[in-house]
């Protein structure tokens, strides 16, 4: 996306240089809204959580879900850092509260980056005044937000969506990071390294917010893998500032429900497509599962299957490997009544070899950049579709990139 | 091992080209039990199981666990080749039986290679006579075997023990195979494309055999995990010809036991060491847990995570990976009360980096070809051992090799 649409009402972006990335790139986004918004949030279900997951869900309920800032560092992840961590997360808030003019329970903070390094406070009291002096509501400002949050990232990732009510417009704008150490399990009221901040001027109670939140949520950023690994800063914040002066009730709220989906599918796309190392993306079509649990197990046995992921990466139709990893999902069913097909083509069927499957043809469509493979168990009427990559040498590259 | 010890008595052992490997190297072994041997065996629990996985389980339960002739050949998995696939199994089971004056249930068919291609029938009857003029007990023998199951192993699998008793010894001899898609969940009175075959002249029971191969099995080939893809043919034969005249009671069997256990183990480490593009062999060792599955699930999520197995295989002593994978395991546990060993070196207690953990020496430690990585959980007294291995460039080139 290179030109944006208007942005929703009622928020200012802004980012700097705080020193902490070794890049030297902006690394300090706050968003901040000056009337305060309504925010649901989610968060890992990683049973280790970095300081400012439990900080933020701390203060999500101590100001009732009302948010005034929103503070993210890319560069440090402030995990694994004890009570110190906990601690230099608050003196952030803190910090951001006074710069911003509200109290520390309505500062949200992030962090992504790097585990177990003490988060340097001082950088970022430092980079504070800056960041607030240069906050703004234009397109270039929500854009330096998208950019600062990076970390291993290629490209920034954003979409919008609007909802056309007899009252107006009500806008959405979303963005995300995470590259690497992505297969997000959001749960729970409040939990991602994957993060995502989604900003609307619609009006909604935070009780609202949630339920559109999970609902959103549980199609896009927890329906892509790309390594399996999850991470302990996953998290997923929409704030809803109100500016727009439209209530979501009736048909509204559907409506959305919808646009607020669609920009999570866009943005969890935009994450597996910038995935490290992905040369791929696969997209997984599960259905005839007795449940829409037992066929999310079946795609994720897939997607975290190396034998298939790196089959993928050289567009081998290696249908075997799709049948073990499936058999091997822990969901009963019966292969002689299960159907693979590597985009239109049949390629299983009855136990063996579909007739006719041509492999030259399976791997030409593996040679897309994205394509679908859609397994069918024939065991009841349950689906569910799943976004994952392929498994590269360069994935092994970026992430085995040690030197002493 | 260059030099075998005296092989257990009652068995036969040869091996032939059949031309079923694309290589042309030796691709068909028969094991021949003259006087017959009493059986146990343990089978995939993939939901996909290949045809000599189910004719192999038919056979043995109409034996009542009696086998006089193991076939196994290599280059063709005879999976996902539906009925015709079953029908040939069959029909090389009953040559075996014409060739070996047996009854077709007394053979015991095993099959590993390339999925869902069908299997070469008539290459295997054409090799049988050839294969039974040239067994022998000879240690040529048994080596010949050993190569013949062999598929991407670079080496030969084989341990050896005794067990000495007021009667006699009792000899066992171990060989498996197996590089990729490793990772067996074998299960069920007889369930691995790992293939196992343990031979000993001890006297004993099909049910006493299977108590002692279920015993051997846990933490051994059940224990490790290369890539985390559980086979579709994953298979242990454990065969008692009796030979020896020494009957399984007593301190007999627990020394038994002991010995099957120490002989499955070498096999099991054999296994990872020869894993496809191994770099580094990683011993596991969780305590601490509440019950042994919790520990056991701890290890899995370890061993199953790319950024884990990616580090390892550069010596990077990343513990903020092992931290997110042991919180990803979805075993509850207190951060804080978790301690993270590499070698002898401790590197996390009390939520955050030891004190005087010293990276370089960690990353010494890692550059090891094997060395153990721990954690105690802190939250009981459960504890397992689980062998894994690295993710390297080379694994994603072995297995993404493809050409049209």
């Amino acid at each position: 996306m290179t030109e944006f649409n208007p942005l929703p009402k009622g928020f200012l972006w802004g980012a700097v240089r705080a020193g902490i990335k070794a890049s030297g790139n902006p690394d300090l986004a706050v968003a901040h809204i000056p009337g305060e918004a309504n925010a649901a949030a989610m968060f890992t279900k990683n049973q280790v959580v970095a300081a400012p997951v439990t900080i933020g869900r701390r203060n999500l309920a101590a100001a009732a879900g009302r948010v005034s800032a929103v503070l993210v560092n890319a560069g440090n992840a402030n995990c694994a850092t004890g009570e110190p961590g906990l601690e230099a997360c608050v003196e952030t808030c803190q910090a951001a509260a006074r710069t911003f003019r509200c109290v520390a329970d309505e500062v949200f903070p992030s962090s992504t980056g790097i585990i177990g390094v003490p988060l340097p406070v001082r950088k970022i009291l430092d980079a504070l005044p800056a960041v607030a002096a240069g906050m703004g509501a234009t397109s270039a400002h929500a854009k330096a937000f998208t950019t600062a949050i990076m970390t291993t990232d290629t490209r920034s990732k954003l979409a919008q969506a609007t909802v056309q009510t007899e009252r107006g417009t009500i806008r959405i704008f979303g963005t995300a990071k995470g590259a690497g150490m992505i297969h997000p399990q959001l749960g729970g009221p409040p939990h991602a390294t994957m993060l995502a901040y989604l900003f609307t001027d619609a009006e909604a109670s935070p009780a609202q917010l949630q339920t559109l939140l999970a609902a959103a949520v549980e199609p896009s950023f927890n329906s892509i893998s790309i390594d399996g690994d999850t991470s302990t800063n996953d998290t997923v914040l929409l704030l809803a500032s109100g500016a727009s002066g439209i209530p979501l009730h009736g048909s509204v709220t559907a409506e959305f429900q919808s646009a607020l989906t669609s920009v999570c599918a866009s943005l969890a796309h935009q994450i597996v497509d910038d995935g490290e190392g992905v040369g791929h993306v696969v997209r997984l079509e599960i259905s005839g599962a007795r449940s829409s649990a037992e066929a999310r197990q079946v795609a994720r046995a897939i997607a975290h299957s190396p034998l298939n992921k790196t089959a993928w990466s050289s567009a081998d139709p290696n249908w075997g490997r799709l049948l073990a990893a499936a058999g091997n999902a822990g969901v009963a069913f019966d292969p002689t009544r299960l159907t693979i097909r590597i985009g239109d083509q049949l390629v299983f069927e009855h136990g063996l070899r579909a007739h006719g499957f041509n492999e030259a043809v399976a791997h030409h469509t593996m040679q897309q950049r994205e394509y679908t493979i859609a397994l069918d168990l024939g065991e009841g009427g349950a689906a569910c579709s799943f976004l994952t990559c392929d498994l590269t040498e360069e994935y092994v590259r970026i992430n085995a990139d040690y030197s002493t």
